[in-house]
């Protein structure tokens, strides 16, 4: 079912620290010496806090060592400039692993799971996680667990059975499509980074409940949806993708709801697949998205 | 999975006619004699041709009659406005089935199970047809059935084995979804007005084979896709929607697949619920979309 | 400079009453039984509000009386059908006169200014009035009066002059092209459903000074402009259109005001553009746009 | 009437050549070297063709020389990685100037001097050119040379006024602004790399003569527009960018003209703009837009 060849392995350096003359010479400069062949390479600086970015994707077999080896000689690189923990290094050859938690409504589950299956988010799918039992037998007839968690009057509960249940596979990204369900902070916490959010609404328009009733009593004449990373405000977390799709007075709430779902599924599929390849890097309360 | 409470019977009527004073006052006559309650109606006349045409949906509970005795009235009033045989009557209260023809590439086919799964395309998928077994599994697992008819070194004998299943379900639209074979022109035919394709490309650029390849060797900043109704003329039939999506330098024909379907997925849908929602009206190789 | 020969004279009915049985007979068996020739019709019907809105276009040649005589005789079906003052008849056969307030940002003027000389738009921009002198020498330059009125450390005067001078024109519509003054309570009244603002962000997001910083501090992807109904409540009266462009981590403020503003000119062009041709119905706080 | 502080003053390279390793750290070597601070670069490789671009903007108040030293300087780089003449180094700090070409129609014209006048576009419109001499008037009133050449029954002769007149200015970019004339094959090569034509449909459909009309008649459901650079072969020269509007079956010519208008407009302003700042580079029929 896969229609393109796998990509031969890379590796994924992304860095910041603060912006002066000779950052790019010293990591090229690092990168050359020992043969590294860099098949994308992008920088920005922001000139407002002063702070410099980079992603560099490398061919693995272009380096004399592995990833821990490369991992330990780039930090020393990223030590003399003052980068401290703002950067990393990640390999194409691990495959990475999803866990996805939902409610009732499937649209942005079955379109990750058609996605995975049509080959075009390579990815692993290790579990999705339920308040409730509907979506269970498409997860399944994907070959993929299916967890169902009553939250009803045990929510305290409920979350710490999540929690753990997220943290047997270790996953590279904590997928909410539409779980409706307010993450607690320490779980914000200790997802920090790989915890994603689809909001179906234009942040910050509409935060909180109801988005599209909220949207049809204000007469908008667009909708759109948010991919966002979760932190402990509500629907206030940096902004990877967003995207909009037009409406109008003949539009229904319920017209509106199944025209926001089109862009909930792809924005959430974009934000998810640059979260992934590391393209995503946060500063403060915004993203560079590479 | 649905949220959507059912909507209240409609009847459906689209109607074409030479232009003319008194249209209107004719057909919105009629109803409200018979005390028809129009929920949603829409106008067109093309300055062109000087044609008239029009879609009108009544509440079914605010007639006195069923549809049979509704056509049979319309029908009159319809000759008496020259319409001849550009008329119909169509009735939500019948749920709309619909025959998928794929190939091997699954992203438009899982895109339609997960819209109908999810509640939100309100329509019996009858049956799969494939001429490969690839996406039998996930198929059957929304327990629709799936037919894999093999085409090679037999494409004539294939055809009507096809032709025979679509007969058996009398489909109101037959989805030609990334189906990569070129229909015989008795197919065409016999499905004329509701066999539509979704074509990779925005047409008429690209027509034909690898659209993609095409789009990226001129080096376009767009790619799109076309849902049209399928002619005897490859890729040249009624359009009934179309939509792009952004690409650069940096795509490969691989990216550009990729952010295509998309793209081919949204509009194949949107294209596929106007038409069963009696929305199109062809008029020549044009279409008013109501 | 035109490249459209003038439209036949029309006559334009737009209507709202609440809905029933009949009312699309009503309207179209008056306009039937005078020989009205409908060139465009559009209908909504609210379901929350139970109201139901239309908009006819007849050609003027096709009835046998003057606007006036039209807007007797309607009045009286308009009465039956419980319209109240809620229906209006304009006469395409009298240009419509836009009066423009600006400050110093020159972008939406020019656009204006561009379209009407380039016969685009077919409006007499009767005056601009300004806090500022900068844009004098362009407008004079399309034989366009400009009023300069200081507002430093006087607004309630200067305010009480641009009253006036609008009022010398009684202009069809009002825009604010980023005037950059919040109008007193008495003149959005005083205008009230003529008075069109354009705000530079994608409202309801970014209300009030400073949009685009608003948006670059939150990280947002898209940044958009709102043409809407100026009322007492700043940057809330109904919204007429709303578009947005995308913007990315590499935009400076200065980039995202400069994108913006080609969103903010073709918003407002299209919003004023349908104003004009009373395609703009007012209910409650939203818009009905046909 | 400016509302940006003028950006100080930078060089910007832009640089193509066969893929190697070591090659960025070569180029950013060069510059650390010298202490050059790097602003803002774009890398991109092209996988079909082997081929390395990249693009590097350098504070030049960080170079202790001067830009003909850089040149001189880079130039030994370049060789030593077989750039041949595939690179450039532009100075922001020598404004732009720019000749456009038009005929009646003035959609595009005032949009550029509306860019210019309200500071958006930081160019020098050194002339303008027409074979009609409507647009006359607003060039001169935007302090601007206009120059009328009549086509008719000489366009030999007239092509070389045009020619010679922009020959005057030696101008960074000759902009065919809807000019409505094909240009002959020797000025296509003499101002070749550096004459940008917009046209008014989304390429390659609707090549040649009355696009919007070819759309119409196809009823496609967007209309485009097209800024590339001119070639021998009309219509077929590398696109810079491309963008699209929707249209619908209530659209008529004219209407499609309009909307499209605002396409062409933006179209060619991002296109140019991008030439300009040096963004644009040319490999074989496609482009590089950094």
């Amino acid at each position: 079912m896969r229609d393109v060849s796998a990509p031969e392995r890379r590796y994924v350096i992304t860095f910041g620290c603060p912006d002066r003359t000779g950052i790019i010479a010293r990591i090229s400069g690092f990168l050359a010496e020992h043969g590294g062949w860099i098949v994308e390479a992008a920088y920005h600086t922001d000139p407002d806090t002063g702070w410099f970015f980079t992603r560099q994707v490398v061919r693995a077999d272009s380096l004399p060592f592995e990833v821990d080896v490369l991992r330990e000689k780039f930090g020393v690189v990223a030590e003399s400039l003052s980068a401290e923990s703002n950067w990393q290094v990640s390999d194409t050859g691990e495959r990475k692993r999803v866990v996805i938690l939902v409610s009732k409504e499937g649209h942005c589950l079955y379109d990750l799971l058609g996605r995975v299956a049509a080959g075009e988010l390579d990815v692993e799918i290790s579990a999705v996680i339920a308040n409730h039992p509907d979506l269970g037998d498409i997860t399944r007839a994907h070959g993929i667990p299916f967890h169902h968690v009553a939250f009803a009057e045990r929510k305290a509960e409920a979350f710490d059975e999540v929690r753990k249940l997220v943290a047997e596979h270790d996953p590279h990204a904590v997928v909410l499509a539409r779980f409706m369900q307010i993450l607690p902070a320490d779980l914000c916490a200790d997802w920090s980074g790989r915890v994603l959010n689809i909001h179906h609404s234009f942040l910050p328009s509409f935060i909180g409940a109801r988005p599209y009733h909220q949207a049809y009593a204000r007469g908008v004449k667009l909708v759109g949806a948010t991919c966002h990373y979760v932190t402990a405000d509500l629907d206030a977390g940096p902004i990877i993708e967003q995207d909009v799709i037009r409406v109008d007075h003949g539009d229904s709430i319920a017209d509106m709801v199944r025209k926001g779902r089109d862009i909930e599924k792809v924005t959430l599929a974009r934000g998810l697949r640059w979260h992934l390849e590391s393209r995503v890097l946060v500063h403060g309360n915004r993203t560079v998205v590479f």
